[in-house]
């Protein structure tokens, strides 16, 4: 059963602050292990790729069955039914239209003073994206990753996915190819991010590397940050939903379960200010919860982070939803839009009651890779942005050095700098000289 | 002296190779240290603050005078000359200029299923910037860190800055007040950091904390990161210069001594197509470093890690300069746009003999807070966009929900996710029962 708070409780202070705070994940101390692999990578390419491949996933590589050749994914590819290769390209299709969007543009302008100023963006040239293996192989999170990467025009796009036992999911695979990923390779853990990062005669190393992972794939990413550009280390899901009782409870209580069911320590809150559709949602919930595959995940999700807050009204939800700084927001009440144009901090918003966070996970075209414990208070989701990097751009004529240049002398002089002062002044001595008329 | 290549030498490709693989820094291994200290403030708050500064900096403080009063601020600025102060009001006028032209719009479209889509962006709301003490207090990077935070929006602008013996530079005071920040302490070191992340009972905490410091502070970063957000971890500032024959030497030569006299450890390069100009430059160097105030400074990093490398054309030197992927580049030469437009990975350029970096750091109006160490491979300077975050947002009609829904949940059932599937079965049974019409 879910804790239960209200906003006219004298303690919901300490208990939503507790809530705040609660430590949903306990990570595995691995940074030694990871980095003893990373080593070994560096050191011995392949031959360490192939040895920690049938140390961890039970499986004999060579140098040859490394990279999934196009062959094996025009196999899987033929395992896909044609009603699921149709729902994987309607999406592949929708993410990238809503991304391309995205694509920000060039700028260049003079100022008055004379100086040409702007910025130019370029693609990030090649990218690493790890895909996990078994039952965390979403084909969808390929579409999310890749889909972007080539939308902001990365040239060489490789995945990397553990095959334990050889097995592979020809969703993945297909989704690969839909997505236009240029090479996969059956590598997972630790040792993946190294190749990618590094690189060994058979993986040529990338700049970036996104995409989730196990705790040991995220304290690889963390150790090799720096030498390649990584996306965000992602924790459990979370859904909030705001829902007044105009709302159907089964509904509700789906779109809670629909991050239940992710991960134990997934967290599903619902804020509402009505009391007793709280307790219908509840008891929706736990019927729904008895006929789940995944009913063991679900229930522990739901038992140990899950909360339904009463509030006095919908002004103290988008408060409250603030200050949680949910990974995804669902609004279904008369107000959405105005409680939506309240909201500050939240990666992905949902509006209305025909928009279920399952949706937006596949279908809608926004990023299903989201920030999460609170990060939307600082970051966003995966865009075209995170494949993409700014150059700044200036060129100053002799008459707009002339103009600001002596400024810049003085804050160089200040700072102690005196070889910028000195360049400043070598040419704006030229510019005041005999030769400057 | 610095290394000569040339890639007309049979051994270019080892020498180049080298050359971007040397290690420039060293950066001792603080972090048990760091991890301590964020344990200790964390724990003891203010008191911790306290007795840290006292230690580190040799400065007694109170709960009182953690925090730098106006009147302090105010005193400080009577300090400055007004030819200073008018060279920072300008600096922070054409900084602001500059990165307002950032702010990203927010964008909300429907398509032709029906679906609302967008984004939205919105300000981090309190942002922390760590100011070096000592030497490294350079008032400029106050501007170039505050005036963006401030241009995005940001509500609370907390500065910390150590104050070594009670020492502080009233430039740097002074620039926080030009830029708007709103609270100043004289704190420094991890103990700032982590202050900044957790806050105390003087200093609230914050959502993302950017600026440079020593490595106790980068580490004490990548510490906090995930708490809070963070930005770069900067390592020694570089340049690199492609100019032609028709270039003065000297200006050249000044050029690359401006960044190598920041740092033992930055690098200066010159790529030029005429080994006879390289000498000259040389030279000019010499010659100029001989009356530096940071002569040794500037000598051993010219020294250890300064080149010249000799080209056959400029196509080539675009190409190098992909390669070393530079913080800084200037193009000097007779085709500077042709140049500059085959550069894909660069932090900042700067085109033609009249915009010195020096402009650039200082005056021209874009950030100086810029990838090093190659990472403008994947990353770019610091922006507006580094003090916003990005909501999405979708809203599907029923007529959305009817198209699209069936493939989300084939996906969601192909992923194993039965919840997901049944939050838009439900929904969709019910647009296609009785009461759909």
């Amino acid at each position: 059963m879910p804790q239960y708070l209200s906003t006219l409780d004298p303690d919901f202070e300490t208990a939503f602050t507790a809530l705040l705070s609660a430590k949903r994940e306990d990570s595995p101390d691995v940074d030694e292990v990871v980095q003893a692999i990373i080593a070994d990578v560096r050191a011995r390419g392949d031959a360490a790729l192939i040895e920690l491949t049938a140390r961890f996933d039970g499986l004999e590589l060579t140098q040859d069955s490394l990279r999934i050749s196009a062959q094996e994914i025009d196999e899987a590819a033929t395992q896909v039914s044609s009603e699921d290769r149709a729902a994987l390209e309607l999406a592949a299709e929708r993410i990238r239209a809503y991304h391309v969007r995205q694509l920000p543009e060039n700028a260049m302008w003079t100022d008055p003073d004379g100086a040409s100023l702007g910025w130019r963006w370029t693609p990030v040239q090649a990218a690493g994206l790890y895909v996990p293996g078994g039952t965390a192989a979403y084909p969808s999170s390929v579409l999310m990753n890749a889909v972007p990467a080539k939308a902001a025009g990365v040239e060489r796009l490789a995945v990397t996915v553990p095959a334990p036992g050889g097995r592979l999911n020809p969703l993945v695979l297909l989704a690969c190819r839909i997505a236009g990923v240029d090479e996969v390779y059956r590598v997972g853990g630790a040792q993946a991010i190294a190749a990618l990062a590094y690189g060994t005669e058979t993986i040529a190393p990338v700049d970036k590397i996104t995409g989730p992972g196990n705790a040991w794939v995220a304290a690889a990413k963390r150790r090799v940050f720096g030498k390649v550009g990584i996306d965000m280390i992602a924790g459990p899901s979370e859904i909030l939903v705001i829902a007044d009782a105009q709302n159907d409870p089964d509904w509700i209580a789906l779109d809670l379960l629909s991050q239940a069911e992710h991960d134990e320590s997934a967290q599903a809150i619902l804020i509402t200010d009505d009391e007793s559709f709280g307790r219908a949602v509840e008891q929706a919930l736990e019927a729904r919860l008895q006929g789940l595959m995944r009913r063991d995940i679900a229930a522990a999700s739901w038992r140990d982070f899950g909360a339904v807050i009463i509030v006095r009204d919908m002004e103290e939800a988008a408060a409250l939803s603030d200050r949680i700084a949910p990974e995804h927001l669902e609004i279904c009440c008369a107000e959405t839009e105005a409680v939506a144009a309240k909201v500050r901090h939240a990666g992905a918003i949902f509006l209305g009651p025909m928009t279920p966070e399952a949706a937006g996970d596949y279908i809608s075209g926004p990023n299903h890779v989201l920030p999460t414990a609170r990060s939307a208070r600082f970051s966003s989701g995966l865009s075209v942005l995170d494949f993409l990097k700014r150059t700044t751009l200036s060129r100053l004529t002799p008459g707009a050095l002339a103009a600001l240049g002596p400024a810049a002398e003085r804050l160089a002089q200040a700072e102690g700098l005196e070889a910028h002062g000195l360049a400043l002044r070598a040419r704006l001595d030229r510019l005041n000289g005999p030769e400057a008329g």
